[in-house]
């Protein structure tokens, strides 16, 4: 433990990324967006979103330095995975305004960072060096969909990307389907956008009849919404006429499945 | 789908249930207190706890009505569970002022309601009526734990408690940190605040000196701390002179482990 040192803040972005953005001040709470404002030191994902972000903090709480002054650092690529292959030294050079006794934000690309996002590899990196760690209230995509879905929310789990190989994903759909029944646990998935479409299809025609199937597209934005059903019912709703074929068409998408 | 149909609203609560009441600034958006302060019609899984935060919000932003006159519902017991018992008659009750086009808010103890809390089986059937469903966002003990462990953030799953005996605890101990190992999966569990030094000593006895365990506790009060070590690491600070037998001592704890 180091006596003089700093603290790792985890600060939570919105979820509007690449949609039309909203009112910073409807998903963070005004008290994060202080302390975001306060800190002259960040990792991030990607620069140029961490910016747009700090911009929009700006406006409700003036930031310590003016935004162009900040400095503002990238994780090292790759963006996914922990981190494991970065050596320490390099993750003392990005802590070394905490390793001082200061303070360094982590952020990534949308909602907290480090879960379904880059930055594990930072936050271990920080424990070893003993730094404090604190973690700010934020928006996460995943909870707000199992908490939406009505599936089980005592027992879950996120399993990041399925396979994009129709067959691979079909068994793995399965997999995770049997999982689900035998554990009374809802398996929770995300899917690139321009993949929802074919996702949906995979799911109504791989999982049985009963199993039960929400999906969440667009959390937080006006065009967001949450739809769950039993994997029978979303099959009508598939078929009906007049049915927008994706609904959820470049937003982002949550599925949560228990069998 | 019902054409007239209105709103559930999962509005999340503090993580300060028992504890010195933070700025509830600080942990929710403004734009999610304006929303509860709007609503009038709450099902809750405690009437007391939930009228003392909306008098929390009131003070953000007036409610639409006096508090006493806000129609405020207990969730039917047993408040654990997914509701599956309870007959629909009892959820339509519930769910009048939303099936009459309205709102209707859904509050737990703390956090977003049905993740690791009572309200699935109310939105389960508020999907089931057809009315709309939307969560705001806000704080969640699990996700803030996971994200500040700096363990496998893309891949985890929460298991909620475990069992209380010793050697049905230990047993379930080492299935976890298998399945963790295996699936390269961390496990998220909690366990209730006095119980808590009696859990870490069961995970220092019963897992390898080389699994990763993070512990969170109080997470958004001021006394509250992350620490994230090997066991072997934890197995040192237990056993240094002078610790602090009970940091977390009356403190909710969320436990994160990775084989």
């Amino acid at each position: 433990m180091s006596p003089a040192g700093g603290t790792l803040w985890l600060v939570p972005g919105t979820l509007d990324l690449g949609a039309e953005p909203v009112d910073i001040r409807e998903v963070l709470a005004d008290g994060v967006l202080a302390r975001a404002a306060r800190i002259t030191h960040w990792v991030v994902e990607d620069a140029r979103s961490a910016r747009a972000f700090l911009k929009r903090a700006g406006a409700v709480h003036p930031l310590a330095l003016p935004l162009q002054q900040l400095d503002i650092r990238e994780l090292p690529r790759p963006r996914k995975g922990s981190g494991v292959t970065v050596p320490d030294t390099d993750w003392s050079a990005l802590l070394r305004p905490a390793l001082e006794g200061g303070d360094v934000g982590l952020m990534s690309e949308a909602g907290l960072p480090a879960v379904a996002d880059p930055g594990a590899g930072l936050v271990a990196a920080a424990h070893r060096a003993g730094l404090r760690v604190q973690a700010l209230a934020g928006p996460s995509a995943l909870l707000l969909a199992l908490a939406a879905s009505g599936l089980e929310g005592q027992n879950f789990a996120f399993v990041g990307y399925l396979p994009q190989e129709a067959a691979a994903r079909a068994a793995r759909l399965r997999e995770l389907e049997t999982l689900s029944r035998r554990q009374r646990q809802t398996q929770v998935f995300i899917e690139t956008p321009y993949r929802n479409e074919a996702m949906l299809q995979a799911l109504l025609t791989t999982l049985a009849p009963s199993t039960r199937l929400a999906i969440s597209w667009g959390l937080t934005l006006p065009a967001g919404s949450h739809r769950s059903d039993t994997v029978e019912g979303w099959r009508r709703w598939a078929a009906a006429e007049g049915r927008e074929p994706a609904p959820w068409r470049a937003l982002p998408a949550v599925f949560c499945l228990l069998g």
